[in-house]
């Protein structure tokens, strides 16, 4: 199973596809940031987003996608531009066929660290143990990325597992 | 001219494609809104938008598209997702090569009652007025989007005037 993070936000939109192997062993196969200059148009700026997330999508060809869902500690005026980069990213997962699942940050620490009020820095560690990298991944928004694609390849098995206990 | 105006909606999105005349007549080529099922997952609600808005846009070959800037009133979850939607809209315009222009509730007002502090009815009203209309546009989010447009169709107007009288 493959799946794609991406960590929505209106400076840098973080990215990341990592695959559960059979062995149980993560993946990382690409991971990185897409930054928007403040000088472009809002409008330029999301055909942007939109392209180079569609592209990642067509190349490394995720099961599914998965983003943060994120709505506190923001004031209304962010959460509009968020939303929009949201709006955006998320077409680019329907428009390629692909569900998108919405993780809290609670959820995504705690599949990640073991602990949801996990500082940044531990959830960054984490992933780069978990994907057996050599460095944290830069810029910190491709590590949050590969972090919700984590979480959403735990909880998928979790849910499998569950599954096929009840099943059998 | 001919202006696209899109009043963005989490249930339904409003677009009306008005054309100003050489004569200074306003005509209305196009109005209606997308329905927005809430059994639908929102990022297939997204997809339907970006759609249903492209077709309009290569169907009326707008040479601009004005949608509303308005983030008070709105608690951070709507705004989060009345974002998406607006994200995706301005997605539509600018695939199409298109500029996007935002403007107030209170220019908006202004410019089609003359007053920004006018009441919802006094807006659908004068948009019947202006464009000829037999009756008022339904749902109220088409004639929401026909003040948008109108609004930016008055302040160019306004404008090309005033860069006239400065270059005479």
């Amino acid at each position: 199973m493959r799946v794609m993070g991406i960590d929505c936000g209106t400076g840098y939109t973080g990215y990341g596809v990592v695959e559960l192997c059979r062995d149980g062993k993560l993946l990382c196969l690409t991971c990185g940031a897409v930054k928007l200059s403040a000088r472009e148009s809002m409008s330029a700026r999301l055909a942007i987003i939109f392209k180079q997330l569609g592209a990642i999508i067509q190349e490394h060809r995720p099961d599914n996608v998965a983003i943060e869902d994120v709505f506190y500690a923001l004031n209304v005026k962010s959460a509009l531009k968020l939303g929009q980069v949201r709006g955006v990213a998320m077409l680019a997962a329907s428009s390629a066929g692909l569900q998108v699942s919405e993780y809290s940050p609670l959820t995504i620490k705690s599949a990640v660290v073991g602990y949801g009020r996990a500082e940044k820095q531990q959830v960054q560690h984490m992933v780069t143990q978990l994907l057996n990298l050599t460095e944290i991944p830069e810029p910190p928004d491709a590590a949050d990325a590969l972090a919700i694609a984590i979480c959403h390849l735990h909880t998928s098995a979790t849910l499998e597992r569950h599954r096929a206990a009840v099943g059998g």
